[in-house]
């Protein structure tokens, strides 16, 4: 077991895909291996630059990320793409597995493309998500894309976790006004408005641009709001020169090492509530005295704050798994 | 201190509506009130029937909940509606706080409606919801509506917490098709095709009948496919029909005592997920080994994973706060 780790960790590091494409498996997986595995990989990491890019369902995330991974090869650049997929808890696993337009690019061995299950985690961005992106880091990688599926939470989380988010739009059926009623107008360090040559894009670009005008959370970083046309990979370009005016915008003032404070925090907190909750789920199925707990709450003779509170001090081993 | 909270949860227990908006109020703010409210309300809750209505944004979720509380109000029962509203971390509030169309309401007493902010909380269906969700069953409400925002993980946390699950759909727009991408497919127990007067309607209800056929998880209840106009009010009436079948159907099958388990169940992993993460968050801002802990990971010297092993046995405070 440790030696094939040794293996999987020696050959990932060499740049071997397949052994990359196997410890993502891994950490998807989760468990003692995946931890194992991320602990041996953790010190090669940290060199990529993270875009994260989001938006609702249909807006063409998968189109932009493709057209930008060709901006990114032009130049000269590698970059992993890592779409995560929502979950089902009922079957537990991802429903959404092809990524149909990002196949031109399989032959290039500067792409690395993996859909990623969602297995029910907190805010979208699972815990495997965190290890993968290291897993990507250590292979070499320059820049590693994280495109989720999903409007709310999971634009939160991933705005914690990106160097750079963009947030992709389209324009019509009011989704320019249903982002702004979502809040989540607030995350985004590029605005890109997909499906430019759809009417009402100029439309669009205005109550977005008014929006930002309003919300104002970051002085010195003004975010650009883009119209482009993945499909035809119209304005594209600009979207990729926005990136890297952002990373040397995140560099020269200093923001990048706030950021990644705050990534490290935000995922220490994720894993934590993650053990908590295994923690619970493992007691729920072995301890008679969980279960005794559970039943005292659904006869109504214990509220669930106060079975928290002796869970958490009593009963949960809160040690090591 | 302590006497407000009795003089609260007494008046709220008469069915005072200013006690039960003001004990919401301290739902949503948490922290050792709420908790101590919650506590003093719980052994009073658990009697009405919890409604789920869920969907992408834009759908119509809210119009449909407005025509439901009319044929709620019909049928001579009282309702207690939660709309939650995504949050924008930055801002930590509600940003969509108006309910425009539920106004026609305000002014009937069997009917009580209220915001709430998702304040950043796992899952979208904040742990303030499973106190207020209890406060209006305390406060004597029949039927208690939850209205969320989002896609994805929100609906997750929805089919875990209501009874009867409503999943909203439009057609067009390929949102059948995104829906079935999504996985959310899997957790309704009823489905409105909303705007059914929309050119499309009757794909949109082949589309989701047939990926309903294949997907088949529960064997007794076959979840109805409705085809409904909330604005003009067509169909929901068919809607509300549903719902109480539904209700019967979990009531004469056992199942809504296996639901309300697994919703205890869901609800205290919330619980003590969110005790992890805030112990964590406590910890960051007074523990200087905590900070030192984090440098290390920062510094690439020491894993998130044996990171979080160390604060959770060594570091972190898990008594009752």
């Amino acid at each position: 077991l440790t030696t094939d780790l040794t293996t999987l960790s020696d050959n990932l590091l060499k740049g071997d895909r397949r052994a990359l494409a196997r410890a993502i498996t891994v950490a998807e997986t989760g468990g003692s291996q995946a931890t194992e595995l991320s602990k041996r990989l953790f010190g090669h990491s940290s060199t990529a630059h993270l875009i994260g890019v989001t938006g609702s369902p249909g807006v063409g995330k998968s189109t932009l990320v493709d057209a930008l991974i060709t901006n990114i090869r032009k130049a000269g650049l590698t970059v992993g793409v890592l779409a995560i997929d929502p979950t089902s808890p009922f079957t537990g696993g991802a429903i959404l597995g092809d990524r149909i337009r990002m196949q031109g690019h399989t032959l290039d061995r500067g792409v690395f493309i993996r859909s990623m299950a969602n297995r029910g985690h907190v805010g979208g961005v699972s815990l495997a998500t965190y290890d993968a992106v290291r897993m990507l880091e250590a292979s070499g990688f320059n820049i590693v894309i994280i495109e989720t599926v999903g409007v709310g939470q999971s634009e939160l989380a991933i705005a914690k976790t990106a160097d750079t988010t963009i947030l992709t739009l389209m324009p019509g059926s009011g989704d320019d006004v249903q982002a702004i009623k979502s809040g989540i107008m607030e995350i985004g360090d590029i605005y890109v408005i997909n499906k430019g040559d759809l009417p009402g894009a100029s439309k669009a670009y205005s109550v977005i641009v008014q929006s930002l005008e309003l919300t104002a959370v970051n002085n010195e970083w003004r975010p650009p709001v883009l119209i482009a046309s993945a499909e035809t990979g119209d304005g594209t370009d600009k979207v990729w020169l926005a990136i890297t005016q952002h990373k040397d915008f995140l560099e020269s003032s200093g923001t990048l090492v706030e950021r990644r404070k705050a990534k490290i925090q935000a995922e220490l907190s994720e894993i934590i509530a993650a053990k908590a909750k295994r923690n619970f789920q493992e007691g729920m199925s072995h301890s008679g005295q969980i279960q005794a707990l559970l039943q005292e709450v659904l006869n109504l003779s214990l509220d669930p704050h106060s079975a928290a509170d002796r869970l958490m001090t009593e009963l949960l081993p809160f040690a090591q798994k």
